[in-house]
């Protein structure tokens, strides 16, 4: 493609408003333009990139013996209501009503519709295991779409989804795709980490995400060095602390009196002791109750494990109002003696004696209060996040903490929707049985992101060659010598005889602007035809990743950009 | 592909729901699936088809110098407001509110973000031409979705929008992509006929539809054999006859009692006289108000026409409550004194004399109606429907009116979008200019939907290799038998190895079934390996247009099955 017939056009200064890397590189390409927040316009550079993405996700889904499939993206809204989801979805799901009234919704994934279409083929045991995948649209009105195709309202992925007989057959499906994403994630040469995973509104048990570390990320993953354990900050699980100075015998409860001192740290602070030995206290508005919840001092609640512990679809932090309605006293809430709530701890509140807690009064604390000696709950459970430091449940090493994006996700999906939907299928004995359910996600453009986060330096992308729109960024200097673009002309025609992908510049533009626009750009070869090249019958053939070019004879340079990309 | 490892199932029984052929087969075949009305999920061999038809587009697109892009389905409100279409596709458009209540729509086509995204690269005439495309989503809320995918609510369609300095570019252009859409149309093996078009709610100025004759199709063409012009009904012109009784010097007017004759068939009949002797009156409720349409009492009224005529945003046959309060008496209307309303009249009204009218008084007419002497309209136009038998404009022979789908559609925008949005570009000269556009689509399941209308017999499809989910049906016949298990496997890798694309039906069904099933899906060749066949160590090979099968050996299968592929 040459420039001068392409739609090219890079800008000099940085988008103000660019939150990340890829962000401000894909807008600074002139590569994706936004139409509104969290929605973006892809021009040509970056649909083929992303069509490059699409066909190396094909290919693996292929291989894994994945039939490709399209379903639709407007759903009737019922079906989201017999599957429970239109309310687990809430405000991230878009709604409509059609010309005739009825309630209809924008899908933000598709587990209901493929059991339908399954449904339809699969009847006996010998009609699995299947694996169904799409390449289609989602649309999630996220509450805050960031980062350009970081987090964005409406986006490709590749869903896929399986059927399995039994748990064993799951498992090796479950294999199979973890590995399938593994192949592509290895073809766009991203180095992500296996993460234990929370499954969020799909539901589900088993699951796993695979996250590439970068500090722009809105992830959080726990890593042990040790076992090599990891696992989502949302998921994760440790060793909880146990303080040498939160133990010790029972004494008995004391009434102390604590002006002014609503926070953990205030509390602290005023009686002079570690936060360890206090207990924290937490309220929550859950499926349109209050929950109270408690956590040692120096820990935090982990409110997607508190929402997994009480399976709950809604949870949110208590207004003030909800709080002074169920007659608590906010900053000086205990568990002792309350019996108004439904009461939730962590098993922090078992790793010592004698807390600091609220009296259930203003102004006033309790000391040396011990569970279960002086309070019961309703659920203990761990709700607690795991934190850097922490040490690791399985081999005790000390965890590491570190930011990415998630650039996929699987999940084990039991039989939730092949019950509630009437996926049957007749086992080898005769007896009708749901089907085991597993999905499989990639956003395709956040995939794009994630390469650029992972692959640019100061100057611009350095994209590996299954990413890169185009493969060479072949720059012509001096257009207005014949020599030259006779020159740049041939090998253009070369490289393009040997299947590379090229992106001609052609421009009557200065030396300056076509370099800084070949490393913005940042596909793998540069390959510059100048009237100084020409002198020895050359051209200059660089890596974009390397600093030092070489200069190759005419008929060379082909070979010379073949092995850079073969690297 | 194996059938055992793939989604299959087809239907014993007819669909009852079908109301194509095309309906009828997809559902049979179990290719599509229905999730509400006009709204489908693909299955794996649907999916198979589409895919092969983008490909084909695709490359059409791409030799035509076409540049792929990706706009969003999900768009603001404001931007369809500042266009105008907000209004003009009323209720076609599905509208919603996203979570912080900003409206929303669901593109029905994309004019007005290509412009948008045209807009950050096209800045000097040395930027143009370009082409623009993308295969994205349509969400059109039609009012009666039919026939499977002939007419549906979301579809995949490739759009395209051209970019040109001048109109002499622009009709380079257009030809450049009507010659890219016959070409597509010929590799799907589709005879289309290139027909005048009316541009409906896209605006524009030229415009021809692709039309694929046949009787199941919505749309109506009129031909001209004598000189090939051929125009969509909504658009055709024609010679209006001029029936001889309809001539004669005009006489006085003259009241004449005709009770209960509130049609123009009764009030001819009434007093003995042809139709074409009256005139006709309809009322319509154009953009908030009335319009009284007349028109000779032979003809009828063409409302795209008359739409276009008043340039009217939304038009729709006033109600009875809207005639009576504008004054005006049903069945007894005429133009003459007619002062209170907007008057439109068919130019048939001077193609004779003495019409007979309606009185604008109940159960009377007026005879020797005259215009201009007795009235007069704010509008002459033509707005009468052309009809078979009528008279081509160009040469005199007489139209010849066939259905057909419309399987494509190419327009000149001209400025329109450029104006409203600022797509101004640079001239030569320096000044700025608003570029002329224009756009094109083609529906991908329709394409697919219309190729099996145009391939079929009474036993199933008979796909063209271009449009066929596979081209091989490979059926073993008796896999109880080691022998035939054996070579229909070998045949298998052979045809695939050659790089065709195979469907082993390797079940455990019956000849009957399988033969059945190969008739149904239709591919180019079916290939069958039987203990029958195996006796002379050959197979059977037939295409699906023939009657007849050969019996290669097993060595020579796959160049047998290449001959036909290629005929």
């Amino acid at each position: 493609m040459r420039v001068t017939q392409s739609l090219f056009r890079t800008q000099r200064s940085d988008p103000g408003e660019a939150e990340t890397p890829s962000h401000r590189l894909l807008l600074k390409a002139g590569m994706v333009q936004q139409v509104a927040a969290g929605i973006y316009s892809y021009g040509p550079l970056a649909q083929r990139s992303l069509a490059k993405i699409q066909t190396i996700i094909r290919e693996e889904m292929d291989a894994a013996g994945g039939l490709e499939v399209k379903l639709p993206a407007l759903q009737p809204r019922e079906l989201w209501q017999t599957s429970g989801r239109d309310q687990a979805f809430g405000p991230d799901m878009l709604r409509l009503q059609d010309r005739r009234g009825r309630e209809m919704v924008m899908a933000p994934t598709h587990e209901e519709t493929v059991t339908l279409l399954a449904r339809q083929f699969i009847q006996s045991y010998r009609d699995l295991p299947r694996i169904l995948y799409q390449i289609q649209t989602k649309f999630r009105d996220e509450p805050r779409p960031r980062a350009g195709l970081i987090r964005v309202r409406e986006f490709d992925m590749k869903d896929a989804y399986s059927f399995d007989a039994d748990e064993a057959s799951l498992e090796r499906t479950y294999q199979r795709m973890v590995q399938a994403y593994l192949n592509i994630f290895g073809r766009c040469r991203l180095p992500v980490v296996q993460v234990e995973a929370d499954s969020g509104a799909i539901g589900g048990k088993d699951s796993h995400e695979f996250i590439l570390p970068t500090p722009v990320g809105e992830d959080v993953m726990l890593q042990c060095p040790g076992c090599g354990y990891a696992a989502n900050v949302e998921r994760a699980v440790a060793q909880k602390p146990t303080p040498t100075e939160s133990q010790g015998e029972p004494l008995p409860l004391e009434e102390v009196h604590t002006p002014n001192t609503t926070t953990i740290e205030a509390v602290a602070d005023y009686l002079r002791i570690p936060t360890s030995k206090t207990l924290k206290a937490v309220f929550y508005w859950v499926d349109g109750h209050m929950v109270f919840a408690t956590v040692r001092g120096d820990l935090t609640i982990n409110e997607i494990k508190l929402k997994r512990a009480l399976n709950a679809q809604e949870l949110r932090p208590a207004t003030d109002a909800e709080v002074a309605g169920a007659g608590l006293v906010a900053g000086y809430a205990s568990p002792i003696g309350l019996t108004s709530v439904r009461t939730v701890a962590d098993d922090s509140v078992q790793t010592g004696s004698n807390f600091v807690v609220g009296a259930n009064k203003p102004q006033f604390h309790l000391r040396n209060a011990n569970y279960p000696r002086d309070f019961q709950v309703d659920l203990l459970a761990d709700i607690a996040a795991a934190q850097e430091g922490h040490l690791c449940v399985h081999c005790g090493a000390p965890l590491r903490s570190e930011r990415g994006i998630e650039v996929g996700h699987v999940f084990k999906l039991g039989t939730f929707f092949s019950e509630i939907l009437g996926l049957t299928y007749l086992g080898a004995q005769g007896t009708p049985q749901p089907s085991i359910m597993g999905c499989y996600g990639i956003g395709v453009g956040r995939l794009l992101a994630a390469s650029i986060e992972q692959h640019h330096d100061e100057r611009g992308m350095c994209l590996p060659p299954a990413v890169a729109p185009y493969q060479v960024y072949l720059a012509a200097l001096n257009v207005e010598n014949p020599a030259v673009v006779q020159a740049a002309t041939d090998v253009y025609a070369r490289l393009t005889r040997a299947g590379a992908q090229v992106l001609f510049d052609d421009r009557s533009e200065s030396a300056g602007v076509k370099l800084n626009d070949a490393d913005l750009m940042g596909f793998p070869v540069r390959v510059v035809v100048s009237p100084r090249t020409l002198r020895s019958e050359a051209v200059e053939v660089k890596a974009r990743t390397d600093s030092e070019a070489t200069t190759p004879p005419i008929e060379e340079a082909t070979a010379a950009v073949q092995a850079i990309l073969e690297r």
